[in-house]
Order: C-alpha cells, then structure tokens, then sequence
C-alpha cells in the first residue's frame, strides 16, 4: 500500500493529479527512473519532487502550487478541451470531490434526459435493434427523441467515467437515424421530406435499420467489414444478397467519410477523435511466432472465457432484474441509482489506484512517462516524477487508452500481475452493474477491458509457458470473453482484425472465439439474446421449438373469429375495430359475391381505416371495384405509416346515417395471404411463418363443409412459454402411458394452467386431472421426468416501460371441441394446452394431464391474451397483446390492395370466468 | 526488340533459359548493374556473361555448358522438384520444344482424364457447388470420380503453365470431399463410415458441402474468414446463424491446420507451399497516405474494372458457348481443343519476352536479380547478368509469383508499360480462352493478373496525379476486375484482405468494388450466375421474377396428377412409378378412411420404393399403423440415400399375387405439406418455395366440392422461359386492350409456343391468334412494345454432359379449361403459357395472344416437359425433367414418415400430338 510506506497522511500530500509538465519536460526524467527508484523512501517523506519547466529543481518548490490545467481527471481527457478544476491541485479530497462531482453531475444530467425524456434509450440497445429487425416494434425505440438522449446520454456517461461503451449505443444511433430517413423524416418536429416515401413498406425500412445499425458499428469500432458483418450475424433475422449489398454500400460510405475525417484531424484539432486513426488498437508491430504448445495455451485462455462469459451473462441476468425494480419505481429512482453507480465508480477509480506501487518508468521509450497534460500510457497519480502508478493508467484513464495499454506489446513488466487483477475484478464487476442504470451503455468496451486484463493475467503466468507477448495474450483475452458474451464468431473476428491489425493472428482469434462460445454455449445463451428475453419481447428464434413437434396449427390457433363480408356494412368494420385491437381481418366471400362462403383474402386495420377516412360508401350490397378506389387514393395512401403515426380509430367520423352503409373492402384485401390446413404441424407452420416473415398466417380447414377459416397464427401463437412436451410411451405395451408432462417456462405459469384447466377437461367421460409434477404424485416411476426448477423470483416488468400507464393482460381460456383422432404421425399430436397465457419469464415445471387411452388424443384447449380495444399501437406491456403490430414484415408490395399479409387476432365471444392470473409486480 | 540490339541470331546465343547460380552467387551483381548496362553492346556481342560460384569469371566460360538443374520453366518451378531438362541448355527452339511439350503433356494428360473420366471436373466447379446449394443435383457433379479428376487435372493444369487457378477448383474439391463424407463414404469404393449416416438428409449434408466451399477458399486463399464470407455470399443459398457457426468452425480448423503445415515447411522442404506464409501476398509494409484526389483516381479505376469486367463476361459466355459445340463432338476434340489452347499458351509464354527489353536489375534490392534456380521477381530469360526480363518476370514466372511481382510496393519503374500492356492484352484473353477447356480451371487468378495488370498501368499512367504506389494500384486494379467479374463484395474485400494484409486500404478497396460492381452491374450478371444459366441449372433466384406478379399458381401448375389412395393397392403403386418418373405423389384420403375426399399428404418416391421392398402387404383395405412399419424398418431405411444410391424400381421383386394386395401409406406420408391455394399469386408461391427450400409445393382448391389437390408445383415451375408479360391497357376505356405480350428467353421457344396453341385457344367463341410480335403485325400502335432481340445463335447443350446418352424431353402440352374470371388484383391476372417446353437458353421475343375482350381473361393453357419412366435419377439433360430429383432440401426431420415434401409433377392422361420441338445441337 503506497501510503503506508511514506507515513505521511496521504490528505497532505500535494496533489499529484494537478500535477502538470511544460510539455515534454517529464521525457527527461525517464533516462534516470532507477536513480529515482534508488531513493524512494525520501521521496515520499519529504515533500514531492517537483516537475517543471527547469526539471530540475526538485525538493524547493512549494508544496502547493496552483496549475493552469488539469490533466489526469477523466472529465478532463475526455474531450477536446481540457477543463481546468483548480480546486484539484490543494486537496487529494477536493480533487477527488471535483472528479467525483464532475462525473455525478454528468451522470445524473444523462439519468435525468434518460428517464424523463426517453427511457427507451437507457441501455444498449441492440437487442431492441434486434428485436425490431425480427419484428418487434417496441414502443418508441427507434423515436427522434430516443435518439436525442441517445447521443448526448451516451457521451456523458461516457465523459463520466462509467465502465460502459459507446459502441452499443451507436448501433442504435445509427438504427435511429435510419428509422427517422425511413418515416421521411419526423412529422413531430417538421422534418419531412417527401422523396424519403418510398421507404413506406415494411422490407426496404428494415433493411434501412439494419444498414444504420452496420453503420454503427463501422463508424464505432472504424470497422467497415465487420459492420457489415455485425448486422449479419447478430442484428438482422432475415437476409438476402440484396441486403449485403446494401449494408456494404452503407459501411463503405462510414469508412470512406471516416477516413476523410480522420485526415482532416490528424493536426489533433478533433480531441480524441484521430487518435489511432483508422485502426484503433494498431499492434501489427509486434512479431507472431507461435508454435503447437501455444495452441494449448490459447484453448485454455478460450475456456476460461468461456466461463467468465457465460457466469457475466448470468449475473448480468440477475442485476438486471433487481435493477427493473428500483427503476420500476419511477424516474427520480432512476435516477438515484445512477448516482450511486457514478459515485461507486468514481471511489474505485480514485481510490483503487492507491493501493498499486509507483513504478519506475521504462528505460528508452518513445513515449511521454508519465503521461501529463493529454491522455496517454502513463499516469503519475500520486507517483514522483519518472514514475508512474499502473493501475491508474488503466483505471483512471479512458477507455480507449486502458485498452491501448492492455493490447500493447512488449510490455510484459509495464503492469503487475496484483493490479491486473484489482482491475479485471473492478472492471467485471462494475462493468455488471453499470449496464443496467438508466444511461445509454455499451457493452462491448467493459467485455474488451474484462477480457484484456484477465489475458494479460493469462499471459503473465503463462508467459515461460508460451513466446507469445502478453499485449496478444491480452488480445486474445479480450477475444474469448467476447465470445464468450456475445457469442458472435465471424463478426467478432472481423471487428478483432479491423481494431488491431493484426492478420496474422488471425488463426488464434478464431480458435479462441470458437472455444469460449462453445463453453458459454453450454452455460447460457448470449448476452444480447438474454436481455431481448428479459424484456420480454416476442422474439422469433429461426428455428422451431421442439414442442411445437407434437402439436398442429388447430392446436394452438384461437377462437372464433370476427370475420368480414367482402361488402361490408361500415357499422359492423367500425365495431370490430372499437371492440378489438387486431390488425388484420379474414374477408369471407359469400354469395351473391361466390357460389360458397370462401375466403376472399385478408384487410389490414390501417387500411381499412384509411378506406373507412375515405368515405366512398354505398347505399346498397354492391361491389365497387378497384377502379373506384383508384380514383379516390393514391398508392401512397395505403403506404405502411412510421411507426405511432397511422390513422386512429379517432380520426374517423362516421355519422349514423353512413353507418347504414356500405363498403366493398375486395380492393383493399389481401387476395393471397398465407394459409395452412389446420393439421399442419405447429412446427412447419413456425418455418412458414418465420423464414416469410409473416405477421399472420391463415389456419384454414381440412375438411369441406367447415367455415372457410379456423383462425388465424399470429409471432405470440409461436412464442408461447411452453418449452418442451413430453409423453412417456410404454414400450412393451405400445402405447402411451394415458399421461404427459409439459414444461412451462416458469412455475407461475404452471401453477396457473393447472389451476386454469382442473376440471374442465374432460375425455372418455373422465375428468383429466392436472397437477403440478413431482408435487402431489411424486415422480410416478416415469422414465425420466423432469425434474422442476424452483427458483422462482417473481419477475418485474422490463425496465424500460416504465413510467407509462401499462395494461396487463386479461387471460381469456377457450375451451373448444374435445375430439379423438387416430393420427398416423409417428409421434402423435397430444394435448399440449399451449396457450396459457404467458407471463414474463422464463422457469420450468411440468404437470401430468394424461387419462390413459390407448388412442392418442387430439383435444384442443386453447387460451389467449386479449388485448383491449384501440390499443393497436405497440404499448409498453412487454410482449403482451400486440405490440408487435406497428411493423409489418411482410413482403408487401408497394401501393394499393397488395399488402401480402394480415388478418386478426382471435376473438372471443363464450368468456369464461377462470382464476385470475397472478400479476408479476 | 532486344535482338536487333545484339546483332546475332538469337538461336545461336546460349540458352539462359538453363543459366544457373548456385545459391546467391547472383546477389554480388546487383551492385554493378549499372557497370553492365554502359557496356551493353560488348556483353550481347561476345559470349553471355557466365554466373556461377565465383561470380566474377564471366567471359572465359564455355558457351554452352550443361546444367544440373532446369529452372525457370514453369514446369519446373511449380512443385517441389526441379525436374533437369538437358537439352534445354542447348538451343532456344530446344527450350521451346522442351517447355511447351512438358506443358502439352501435361495439358493432355489432364484433359484425357478429365474427358473420359469426369467431365463434370472441367472448370471452376464454383456454379455447380452453388447450383448443388440451390437444390439442383446434376449428374455426378460430387462424385469421388470427380474428386478424384478435380484434384489431379487441378494439379496438372496449374502445372502445364495455363492461365488458370486453383481456387475454383478447391472450392469444387472441398464440397467433393463434404458430399463424400455426407453419403457416409463411398460404396462404390468400400469406403464407407457408419457414424456418418447422420447426414443422410437433405440440410444436414447441404451444411457439410457448404462448409466444405468454404474450406475450399479457406485453404486456397489462406483466408478463413473470406471463406466464411463467400460460402455466404455467392455459395449458399440458403443461410442460418447455425450454418454461419458450422462454416465459422470449419475454416477455423483449416486455418490451424495451414498454419501448422507453414510452420513445418518454413524450411522449404515442401516445395512452393509455404511461400509467403500464411499472407500469400504481404504487401502490408507499404506506408499509405491518399488524399481525395486519389479517390477521384479510384472511381475511374473502378469504372474501368467494371467495363473490363462486363466485357470479360460477355466475351466468357460467347466462348464457352463456341467450345461447347466443339466439346459436344466427344472426347478427342476436347483434348485436341486442350492441347491447342496449351500449344497457344506456351508460345505466348515463351514467345512474348523477346519483345521486351531487357532492364537492368535495381540497385540495393535485397532480392537475388536475375532471379535463377527458384522461382522469383526476375527473370533474366535471354538477358545478359545482371539484367532481366520483365515480361518473362510475368509471363514466364508462376501465377503467384507473377502476382507478387504486380502487387510489389516501391518498384514503379521495374516494369515497362509496354511490358505491363503485353501481359495484360495476353492474360485477359488467354484466360477467357482457357476457362471452357476440359480441366479444372478457376477463374480467380486469371482475373487477379489481369486486373493488377491494368491497375499496375492505371498507377502508371496516373502516377503524376496521385500519392499512391503502384503496387497498390495493381492491388485496387485486381478488386475493381474481381468485383467486376464475380460481383461478390464483402467477401472479395475480405479475401483481399486476407491476401495482402493491407488493412488501412481497406476503405478504398471497398470504394473501388462498390464502383466496379455497380458498373457491371449495368452490363450482365455475376459470371458465375451465367456459367449457371449458360449450363441448363434451374437456379431458383432469391426474388421473384416481375411476371409472377401477373400469374396466380393455378396458371402454372400442370394437368391431372397420380394420387394414391391413403391404402393403395400394389398394382397401382408399381403401375405409377414405372409409368412416371414423378418424386413425390399425393395421397388422398377416401371413404371409408375419411368422410370425404381429403388430402392426406404427400409420399416420396425413395419412401414407397422402401416400403414395397419390405412386402408388408396386406390381403385387404386395411389401415395397418405405424407400429407395424416400426417393427419392419429402422429409421435409416428411410434416410435420404446418395445420389444415385436409392433403390432402383428394378431392385423390386414383386410377384403377381403380392400386385393384387394392398399396402398402407399412411406411415411414410407427409401429413403437413405445404400448401397453397389455387389463386394465390405466383410470385408469393415462389417466395414460399424459395425461402423453404421445399422440392413439392401442393396446389389446393379454392372453392369446396371439387377433387382435394390440384395439382404440384415444382421448380420448374417456377424457373420457366417466360421473361416477362406485358399486357397494354387503354387508359380512356380502362380496360385491356384484348391482347398481351409473352417475352421468352429466346425465339426458338417463342416459335415452339406460337406453334403449339395456334388454333387450340378459343376464348368468347373465338379462336386466340398467336403469333411472333413484330414479324406479322408491325407493331399495333401499343404503347411500348418491346422489340424483339433476334441474335440466336443455336445454343449447345452444356459441355459437361458430354460423352454420355443424353435424353430429350418430349414436349407435351395440355389445354385444360378455359375460363374467365373477374379479379380484383389490381394487376389483373394473365393466361401466359407459362410452361412451354423449355430449351435451353436465353433469349427475347414476344406475342400477341389476346382477343379483345372486356374482362380480364383467365385461361388456364399448360404445357409440361415429361421424363421417362425409371429415369427419376439427375441425368445429364440439363434441366429437363426431374434433373433435380436426387437432393431434397426441405427441412425434413430424420427417420421415418416425416419427410416434409415430396409430390409428382403432372401426369399425362390425353396426350395431343404436338409439333415435334426443334433439338438443340
């Protein structure tokens, strides 16, 4: 501990952090760092060896001096002025209330934009970018002014000192302004602009999102190929080559402006900017030559990662649901949080520096030692001149320049091991908490800082191991904790080569990635993937689940159905959109229009209120045509509105009399939705739905005679929280065993199903009996039961919707024909009760159903969420009703009557009063 | 000319072709370069300057002298061992016999194995790899045979000193070598592995051959993430997060296992291996400062790659089409074209040196100059010491080297622009001319030396104007030819990357591919989508074509269909695969098995081929389970076979009692086929196809009542010959205007259509003329009609079906009813005569087919290409019949009953005596 060995009180000490070098003056003290070493105890004793523009004159000088600048302070690197905090140089406390206040003050402006103004911008940001591309339109993620208190949230949580990236948040950033150019600009704030229109369809306005979020990436990290490659691998669900290109045009066009910016700063007028040019972490410098024993190194390195990864992810999981339920508690704690954080990271920057030793700089370096008057390697701290305290360069430095440090080579002895690690503990953790506060935070930069420090550990044990330089070990560290987060493989690699240069190593870099995902693959999912789970939006992953193997589409698929005629009378369309807040409505042709009721197509809610605003009605049941239509609107009437900026059902004024009329809606449906039979296995219909982007899919029926329509799938159908069925068979008898489990996601919604269906259902005149499994029938000598997880901790809504009035969910259970079937799949369609409907978050539990028959039996039970009429916009209820529904995926064309999909969700109209569902606080 | 200098006959001069020095004895010379140079004259007259160990005792050597070892003929550079050709030493046209027989012996031999053999080895193999990718399995194009041939004609060819490369041919040898290990080994070879089998499906084996592309360009470019990347942008078709991982670690493992290989011949004990490590081109050294102005430099270098580019493409795609007549004349004539085209190659190899100057060496190079006993950056050929040849440097040199020479930093003045403009007039075209010939032939390094040529002249012309080296424009030459020609993007700038190591050009290699692309783009397609057309693939492309907008599925789907009842008598079953060579067949479900009529689901010709080889028949209509299947067969009975290794109908044994019995086909049906309904829009079937990958799409009925399926979509339905359907209207009357234009590919197809349904249209009692647009009824003052384009020149089949019995299809149209229909599309659905028997290329005309008539008009007029029974295997006829049968790609679970499609293209029940369609020679 330095302050112990000088004796003196360390308050009394001048305050070396104002400490300032005329420039370049401090060069000269490196030539004779041993000497300076050789009488260290004097030098702590007496007062401070002083540094100035002579150099020389050490031990006169007074004790307190006042400085122009001050120079170490993280506020005062950051950025291209150098504010000077006079106060800094009387008092270790004062400059430590100065730094700390700088930062609080900085924190809290950012916490404060950031819970009143746009809490969506809180956080990363690309799961909600990934969300959005998948299909989730999140209540204004993408809105002006989350992009406002993105950039200036994010530029003073970094300016503060906070363990937190900007390159998260500029993914966003990008995803934003890309959303604003897709809409024609902001209607809100009077910018528009009329040639941005053509973005009015679903498919060219997320490729939009995806090439701004490549441009985020390419202009945070300068890495153009590795944006593009981000928005591959990580951001985007669907691709095409059409999107490679476009991404790529889009990245060429950052690299290239980049470049020319960084040309026109390279005088330094730009602050920290230029700094590393195009390459921001150049270590091709260093010589790479490794043998076969290093491989082993290096695997063990991506193992490690691995499970620092994968134990981040999990802690980061459980921090985050503490955190959403301070932050469920309104902005003002929020904000309060933030400030703690602020003023925790501030101490440990501060105060963790003391306890490392000064070291003597190195011998012939090129470089400034110590470091003054800029950012840079070294920082003095409390150290004498020719010293330098090493974990202050790297805790007490920006981001960017701790990095620097890390991967820079030939520096094996420039940190010890004990600093190392005080900084990979102090970094991991507060990097943890730092993320879910309310300020935009990347991840990426506490991954990279994390995983450097534990290589440069990993490098400086194994170094007689190994003749890799610990600069790459710390590389390589770095690598395998990305991995072992984020779980990307390609995009890292690229992002890796283009941050340092460093193509040989190439081959390392992706043994490491390779290592520590398959590790952490085994612990968890990523981390982007966790939070997008968290906030409980309805992602669809690519694959089907595999539960969805044993049910079909009429198992999952809803109630009856408010259906139209292909003429309509206006009263019965605006009753159905007053009464419910599906987007999409089955049109039925009936006769006279065709000779059998059959399905005529699909009409969109936003188009038949943009018909319903035109008030082109009709006195009697007569088909209009399009010809009519066409008169009345132009394409761009039709054109898919940014998001919350659509007609309302408000809008509309409809007298009494015009409600009497009549509307031919054949012009504006759909004529080819997507349809399945309704025995179609739930798990091909996912594929259908998920690889066409679908926001509905048409169940139609099997056999002839029926309703032309049995309901309609929509992204909640197949996201449900059901995660595995299974149904013992018995082997010797060849039959099943009269009973299945079925997991839930968690033991809530287990426990409600249950309590949902005893009773109700019946089969073969018995009464099934539903219970919680391994509960009351203790494990019923079953092949190889579940057992059920029992962590249960009640889980709090999504941090960010807070601060909105947010509507729950009513479950609503169906319990519809109870019908035997004898199937010839292989595995039999079984009863899955699929729909329950879903709380947040993710547990397991099973429950025994089965009455044992010796057919399978296909009874369908069905339940869904309601959500209440009008709120067609995506409100802040999780994943709850439809809050998917502002984003339309599909592959619409342009203009009139060719919207490819949409149709409504299920109706309700035999309400039965179930238990209600236990509301998660 | 350097032997007008010299005043002697240039045969009478001693051969330097065989000059020798022992190790580094040379290196003394470059300090007196200029010495040599003054005494020009006198060194030519007398006796050539003698190099050896002493290095100074130059005139008293004898003349002629013979030498250990031979050294800068291509046959001797390229592999390890320098193979001595005596007599080369003596005389010139000696040399030339020498170097140009080994060339042609090599070249013949290659050829001969690749023509009677494998002729599926001749060229890149990337459009068949990326054909295979999209679903079309033509014949043998994996095969061990072809692997075989790939490997060793690859060797051969690059030895024979062609204008070729090796990286096509690695891609085609990865996926080889993927496909053997997906088929669990080769039986035809006794190489057969059991823990394979599990790729015996259709997405498991298509991820292997992917992952093998990518090792392919992995290994040949030393590049593991270009490999990634271009598996993804140009291979595969079909793409997900898991296949990114798989490829991710396939190239990962190849990197290693390189890496470790380089290190073990650091030493050069293994021949060219290991030069230039694991960067094959490091040019990273170069400093790189460029200003705007140079980026005006790189446009135009990019406009002029993008023109060289189209051009190399069209030129490409008329040689190859000028070859294939040649080729199809049988296995002699593709090796005597093969010998010519070496015969050519060698002489211009040899031939064009003599035209350039001889330069002295540089002063102060660190190289050996005149580069002598290796393979090096300078040739001396018939200069005297100290000096070299720099169009032998290029010409006379291995690719690599060559490549090496052009992307040479700081060497401006090493090569004339004179010599530059030689190389790059005799590479373009030498490599256009070498592409068709029987071997395997890539087409990257062709392009590369081309496209550094021309950017090497680009930096020297525009030298005075810009900062940049030469060599870097050599390097941003070779992207713009790349991006040009292949009109990949990210991938090419990684592999470039990769390549050079050349990170901070990063930006402008990307600028100059976005110009170059975008500007071929303008000309044709990508030259691989050509090869792919040019050869007959039915390559499904990611979007829809525009006329599929105009057509509903109905319009396309071909006449009455073979269905199954859910029990089928044998008889039956046998009946329908002899008959058809249909792969999949519908099963309809009837009383007493359902109420109605009902689809059951699709069966898969391999399934019931299985089925009926285990005999478990029945004497009744019984519905026998799937337990009864179960204890006959294991899963991997129906496990997708190789190709060409599922059971043939011939292997069945079934005698005349067991026809009269009954089979249940309930267990190996497909219960969830995808469908569609009749009037759903062509291009959104096509989306669904696509995006699926499925082999059988079911067309249903719209309105109830009527037989459950209508019949099958398959992709040739989908990748017809119609080009485009342009139907005028009269905007004053708002109707059609009673006629519509067809474009087709090409005109031969356009006359076979016009033949085919004169006079068998009726519409409104009226027979539909149809005739060739603009040939009898100039041009009807339509708004814009299309003229048609007449260059036909008759198109050959592909070359690489040579040499086996190739079967023509026989073209069968079907007129089914007639009827009209009143749609609301807003485009109004069209007759089209979608499925005329299809030729094989492309070409444009049109016809007028339309009587007036008010409504719009939906006739439904098929046509169907029809296969011969029992020919269900990919034979080599292109894309006729069922060329695409043997790999199914949809997502099919493993094991029994679960395959996902499968159906029958149409049958033919009333066949009509048609006008015989012209052949294609």
């Amino acid at each position: 501990m330095a302050w112990e060995r000088g004796g003196l009180p360390l308050v009394k000490r001048r305050a070396s952090l104002g400490e300032e070098a005329a420039d370049g003056a401090a060069m000269e003290h490196t030539g004779r760092g041993n000497d300076i070493e050789s009488h260290d105890g004097s030098v702590l004793d007496g007062p401070a060896m002083e540094t100035d523009s002579s150099g020389l004159s050490d031990v006169k000088e007074p004790l307190l001096r006042k400085r122009n600048r001050n120079t170490t302070s993280q506020i005062a690197v950051v950025g291209a002025n150098v504010c000077p905090i006079e106060s800094l140089d009387y008092e270790y406390y004062l400059a430590f209330a100065a730094f700390a206040g700088c930062n609080l003050i900085l924190a809290t402006f950012a916490a404060g934009i950031c819970a009143y103004i746009a809490p969506a911008a809180a956080g990363s940001g690309i799961p909600e970018v990934k969300a959005y591309l998948n299909g989730v339109d999140a209540h204004s993620i993408l809105a002006p002014s989350t992009l406002f208190v993105k950039i200036i949230g994010s530029i003073c949580g970094v300016s503060a000192g906070f363990v937190l990236g900007k390159e998260g948040p500029m993914v966003h950033t990008g995803a934003c302004i890309a959303n604003l150019l897709g809409q024609g600009g902001s209607r809100k704030y009077h910018l528009t602009w009329k040639w941005l229109r053509y973005f009015k369809n679903d498919r060219d306005r997320r490729d939009l999102i995806t090439c701004g979020a490549a441009a985020g990436v390419a202009a945070a990290f300068r890495a153009p190929v590795g944006g593009v490659l981000f928005a591959l691998e990580e951001a985007a669900s669907w691709w095409r080559s059409a999107l490679l290109w476009r991404t790529f045009f889009t990245t060429a066009v950052v690299a290239v402006v980049l470049r020319t910016l960084i040309e026109y700063c390279r005088s330094g007028k730009c602050g920290l900017f230029g700094q590393g040019g195009l390459i921001m972490f150049d270590i091709s410098s260093t010589a790479i030559t490794y043998s076969s024993s290093d491989l082993l190194v290096i695997i063990v390195l991506g193992v490690i990662g691995g499970i620092f990864g994968g134990l981040y992810n999990f802690l980061l999981d459980k921090i985050l649901r503490t955190y959403s339920i301070i932050n469920e508690k309104g902005a003002p704690f929020k904000i309060l949080l933030t400030m703690v954080i602020s003023l925790l990271t501030s101490c440990c920057a501060y105060g963790l520096p003391w306890f490392a030793k000064c070291t003597p700089c190195p011998v012939g370096l090129q470089e400034q030692c110590p470091t003054i008057g800029r950012s840079g390697n070294f920082k003095s701290f409390q150290c004498p001149p020719g010293h330098y305290n090493d974990l202050a360069s790297l805790l007490l430095n920006t981001n960017d320049d701790a990095i620097r440090n890390l991967f820079s080579g030939g520096t094996g002895n420039e940190f010890y091991i004990s600093t190392l690690f005080i900084f990979f503990i102090s970094v991991y953790f507060l990097g943890l908490i730092t993320y879910g506060i309310a300020l935009p935070a990347g991840l990426f930069i506490p991954v990279i800082l994390a995983g450097a420090s534990y290589g440069r550990i990993a490098g400086t044990i194994l170094g007689p191991m190994s003749d890799l330089d610990t600069g790459l070990f710390a590389l390589l560290g770095a690598a395998s904790f990305l991995g072992g987060t984020m779980r990307m493989t390609v995009s890292l690699c690229v992002i890796l080569l283009e941050l340092t240069n460093d193509l040989p190593m190439l081959p390392l870099v992706m043994l490491v990635l390779l290592v520590s995902k398959t590790v952490a693959d085994s612990f968890n999912k990523g981390v982007y993937d966790q939070i997008v789970k968290m906030k409980g939006l309805p992602y669809m992953e690519a694959h089907a689940e595999p539960y969805m193997r044993h049910l079909v589409a009429e198992d999952v698929v809803s109630g009856p159905l408010i259906t139209f005629a292909g003429v309509e009378k206006v009263e019965n369309i605006v009753h159905a959109l007053k009464l419910t807040g599906h987007n999409g409505f089955p049109v039925i042709d009936e006769p006279p229009f065709s000779e059998a009721p059959e399905l005529c197509g699909l009409v969109l809610r936003s188009h038949l209120l943009v018909l319903l605003k035109g008030k082109r009605f009709t006195q009697h049941r007569v088909a209009t045509g399009a010809s009519e239509l066409c008169r009345r609107f132009g394409a761009f009437d039709f054109a898919k509105p940014g998001s919350g900026k659509g007609l309302k059902l408000e809008d509309l004024e409809i007298n009494e009399e015009e409600m009497k009329m009549y509307v031919d809606l054949h012009p504006i449906t759909n004529t080819s939705p997507y349809t399945v039979v309704e025995t179609m296995s739930l798990a091909k219909a996912a594929m259908l739905f998920r690889e066409l982007g679908l926001r509905h899919l048409c169940v139609v029926p099997k056999s002839m005679g029926r309703h032309p329509i049995v309901g309609i799938l929509t992204r909640h159908d197949f996201v449900g929280r059901i995660v595995d069925i299974y149904m013992p068979s018995d082997k010797e008898k060849n039959r099943h065993k009269g009973y299945a489990f079925v997991e839930y996601e968690n033991e809530e919604t287990a426990e409600y199903a249950v309590r949902l269906f005893s009773g109700l259902v019946r089969l073969y005149g018995k009464i099934v009996r539903f219970s919680m499994s391994g509960q009351d029938k203790p494990s019923q000598n079953i092949g190889t039961p579940v057992t059920p997880k029992t962590n249960s901790t009640a889980l709090p809504r999504p941090h960010y919707v807070h601060g909105k009035e947010v509507e729950t969910f009513q479950g609503l259970a169906q319990l519809t024909d109870c019908r035997s079937s004898a199937y010839t799949h292989q595995v039999t369609p079984v009863t899955p009760l699929p729909n329950v409907p879903r709380p947040y978050p993710p547990h397991a539990t099973e429950m025994a159903m089965f009455p044992d028959s010796p057919q399978s039996i296909n009874c369908r039970v069905s339940a869904y969420t309601h959500s209440s009429p009008g709120s067609h916009q995506a409100s802040a209820r999780g994943f709850v009703g439809n809050g998917v529904s502002s984003s339309n995926f599909d592959y619409s064309r342009r203009g009139l009557g060719s919207a490819l999909s949409g149709g409504n969700r299920s109706d309700f109209q035999h309400p039965v009063v179930y238990p209600p569902y236990p509301r998660f606080r």
